[in-house]
């Protein structure tokens, strides 16, 4: 099987930086085309990336000449870890000229044909490709998203609470400083220090996970009919967001039935065979004291979501804590995990991965 | 005037030793008392405490000689920073035997007659006292409490706020590791780390504030009829107790009604005069991103509350930031102005601090 | 008696806010004009200054309206704490000029005839103000530097030990996140990490020192005749700068000679009776394991270096622990210290500093 | 082929826990007996560990009963993570009784007839056991130390240095708390803070390296004739030892010599086939700031030392930086490396690795 190519937006950045890494060694898509700032563009890019990750950047893509935004790219899968503003025309633009592109930038994400994706949760929004293609006139592209990295563990401990009628969330954050890019956070700011405030995540994190959680009917996506309320703090730890959640379930189920309910999650088929797709999409843990975020942050390589603590809450019914590593579950990871799924689903041209014979049909 | 001698019980814990700070210097007591375990008994304080705080001991402090809890003491006044279990019963034979108590342990807080004294919000409480040695029949002893040190932020915002009718009250603690003592946290455990549990805290901050924030009714407190919800987080800072809080307020006021409320708080006459007394018990700030713990937990001395970021919260009306130094305003600090309180009120025998006069008949 | 008017350049700056703060309540300076990049130029300070140390900038300071660097100044002493860049020619205009500058920059340090002033080490130098204003025409201004924050506590540490014949020193920091100014440290640079290099200060270290510890000949310093070998690192410390120092010392002392000569120094007078002089330049902790960062930088309001772990080192000889903090005694405080020695010393024009009577004839 | 059972003495302890975590999944050992505390023995691993590095113990040897010390055991090969106490008699014992021990203790380290066995720089110090065993009249039964954590960087470094004649070494360490195991460094002696001691190891670095990088000599080690300085530092990182390091050598070399000394270096064979040894046992980074801990700690599974900033010396000749991972290549991930070598060298019994016959005839 040949490999697909990507193109990696924003590859000189945090995420995509976690994008380049998680892709080395993929079986089935290859980095062939990095893209950064102007004052990168037509330079190595071992030269101008500020490797900010553990390690070093890997050598098959070291030599890669950083292409300009303004380019035009033979990659037919794009990954765009873009800032805002650079993201919001350019990966219409894209998808318009016949790029996949699964975005992991905030401004798109609420616009009404872009599915939200989450596969173990929401796979079935991928139909939304479907009007997205129609309505715009798209044949090869399409633009998919992924969530923020807070609202990423509130959804993933929730999807399999649906079934029991999910009506109020509460949720306060701590998260990584690595959710800020890079620089992002100085060190004067965060050192002994907790700030009790992210630029824009608490509106996000009131908005998103009811799009992820809602459900396709017809061409649209109803959301889920709950209230959220959220507060963000960001703190001193390198990766991972935990968040304290307290949840109220019109249902009323006991304890066992909601550690039953994560306990057997693993989204639909084919989700649990993708390459990407951790054994355990959440998992509880038994101690006291867990989640934790540097301890629980890379299981399941980072794509688990670990949950702990559930217990009665006097205000709501119930609460708990989650943790997902915020650049891999909440980011880079998901992204590729999307693109997975399409490339299963038949959304990436003729490209037939290696193992699609065993999906076929059974979604 | 002389000064009168105090007595500090537990004085090489880390919350002991910030009684010792504390009271160097202060205008009307004076450490004649140090009271370790029996391994530091008949040793120098200065030997046998290992100094946890920044800087060194005082010098007044450090040629005192170690006693154990067995021993019979000289002090009328004596603070406690026991650890639970000794504090239990030694606090009221210690009572019983003509002191007065004023301790930072938890183990008494919630026993009827004790009162939970927070000066600025209740000092009124003061009169279960009376109760108390009527009933037990002390004559010159006594056992007053302060709070947990993360119920200490929420109290403090909400103490004004009691006129709108509070209700419903939800928690999200961040906890400095200094609020477990000494050695405490081990750093294995949190650098790089958020723990999401502090042992017995969240079923404190689930009930004290309900005692805190009551009525004097007779011969007891009215608890205040509201629900407390709480989650607490162990996070890398060395001091400082941040508090994320949404509430539901009965009479539903405006923000500025709210604002208004913490500029105008400055608790009772005669409170604000006490030498410990901030300036401002609680201050609300205007920047986006404050209060931050290393920011702002020195406020007033360590003595303020520093609250921010009141807005809307769609589940239960408002949410908003509060912050405390945990060891002062949230344990040492608070014990010394309960005491201070209790000397003007004519509750330290014949002691007459130095400005009594000027507080005769005021409250 | 009238405080005598300040200028602070690149008073926005990290180590400018240090200015700032440490002049609030000064007993002989005042600041009466702020100066920021043209980007704050004509706008009030307290709108303008994104404060990252801790608490808000003085009320008095707030309403200033920040001027530009191009601007003409009517203060006649001005403190500098302007980017390297920035400072190179301006300083040496605003001198020129008739002002006395005291400047933290690094730009024009090792400038022949520029004092690179420590008064507890070398007051004397001060001469060389005489010196450059004859050379260059000058009649009231003047140009007067500190060291390096790393080097600071070097020089404090050794400047008592001239006396033995210092011949070797090696020293290895680990420097505070505060001494590259705000945003300077990425936090993701820095948290769960150490960097083992810190721009430019290896060359400042194994040079400034050598020019501070010399001996006023003539019309010029004459450097120690020693040899430096540095190597520093960034660690996860807010403010501190921590020296592991090596030396050899041509008299061969013993210990106590060490101990007695870093107990007895002082400084020359007057320098002690400066306001911002501390009771103690120099400490020595007999702790085991002191000085440490957080727990000593505070020594002396920040002014005081404290010394530790006197020991023999196999190699040079002895082998000792230094910390400054950096941006007290190692840049702000020393620059207000150095201002405080010229007002007494009749540099400041016809200004009388209060207790200025008690200093005349003394040096 | 049958995997080898090893007991793990120390078992529950920081180190225990990385001994079992890189056992699991060994090609040829594999974890049959946890040894730890009284107070553990008789109960499941899984129950009495306080798993304290990442994710959760190992499945395999969560239900493995814990052992106590004083019990005789089976396997042929043993690891100790033993305390300096408890390891100094027992290890002898055990190897009196017949067992092959890898030591990560310091209490035995410094005997003439133990190896202080690091594969790479004296695998011919193997030969030290047949003295052992001679000497001690044991058949079946040895004795092998790894060095100190923070001794291994710099005789990592140094190792392929001995050929220009190592004559002065200088090091100041910034280590990791994990290196203190568990509780072991109190959070409120770390955040925000450098400690500048640990006990015991200033000692242990001025002459471990000296006896690791001796030479064979009929029966004994003679020793590097060196000198070493060592001043050591506690620093607020998880895992990682980094030092800074200033040599002298005899044969001064230039640079590229140097660099190229390096670059070559492999260990003898057939070292650097056995299945923990790395591909680069030492690795240059070119890096201006490199290495960091967080970023290279991790190079090479933890067992390659990351070395950088290779410049001039002014007092020694020249100057770097070197890494290793504190509990890996310094502690668990050694022994195990020289227990590997053992067991192709042909010392651990009739045990057979898998690919022995690769080896056989090659050293």
């Amino acid at each position: 099987m040949r490999k697909l190519d990507v193109a990696v937006l924003g590859a000189t950045g945090a995420v995509g930086q976690r994008f380049i890494e998680l892709l080395e060694n993929h079986p089935w898509f290859q980095v062939a085309e990095v893209i950064g700032s102007s004052r990168s563009a037509g330079r190595p890019y071992g030269e101008m990336v500020n490797w900010v990750i553990d390690g070093n950047p890997p050598e098959s893509v070291k030599n890669l000449t950083v292409k300009s935004l303004d380019d035009s790219f033979d990659s037919p899968l794009i990954f765009s870890a873009l800032p805002k503003e650079a993201a919001e025309t350019r990966e219409f633009e894209l998808a318009a000229a016949g790029h996949v592109v699964c975005t992991n930038a905030g401004a798109n994400r609420m616009v009404e044909d872009v599915p939200l994706l989450l596969p173990e949760a929401n796979a079935d929004h991928i139909q939304l490709i479907d009007v997205q293609r129609r309505k715009r006139g798209w044949t090869s592209g399409a633009l998919v998203a992924n969530s923020n990295c807070t609202a990423m563990p509130v959804v993933m401990a929730l999807a399999p609470l649906r079934q029991f009628g999910v009506t109020k969330i509460h949720v306060v954050s701590a998260q990584a400083v690595s959710g800020a890019g890079y620089p992002g956070v100085a060190s004067l700011d965060i050192l002994d220090n907790i700030v009790p405030y992210v630029s824009g995540d608490e509106g996000k994190l009131e908005t998103e996970p009811l799009k992820m959680l809602g459900r396709m009917n017809g061409e649209q996506i109803t959301w889920l009919p709950a209230i959220v309320g959220a507060s963000c703090n960001r703190v001193p730890v390198v990766d991972g967001h935990i968040v304290n959640v307290s949840i109220e379930l019109a249902e009323k189920p006991d304890f066992d039935a909601i550690l039953a309910a994560w306990e057997a999650f693993r989204g639909p088929e084919p989700v649990p065979q993708l390459p990407s797709a951790p054994l355990h999409p959440v998992e509880y843990l038994p101690q006291i004291d867990r989640p934790q975020t540097r301890r629980d942050r890379n299981a399941g390589k980072g794509m688990t979501t670990s949950i702990g603590r559930l217990r009665e809450c006097p205000l709501l019914g119930y609460k708990f804590v989650a943790l997902s590593h915020n650049t891999i579950r909440g980011a880079a990871g998901c992204s590729i995990l999307n693109a997975e799924l399409l490339a299963v689903q038949g959304y990436l041209g003729d490209f037939q991965p290696m193992t699609a014979k065993s999906y076929a049909g059974v979604m």
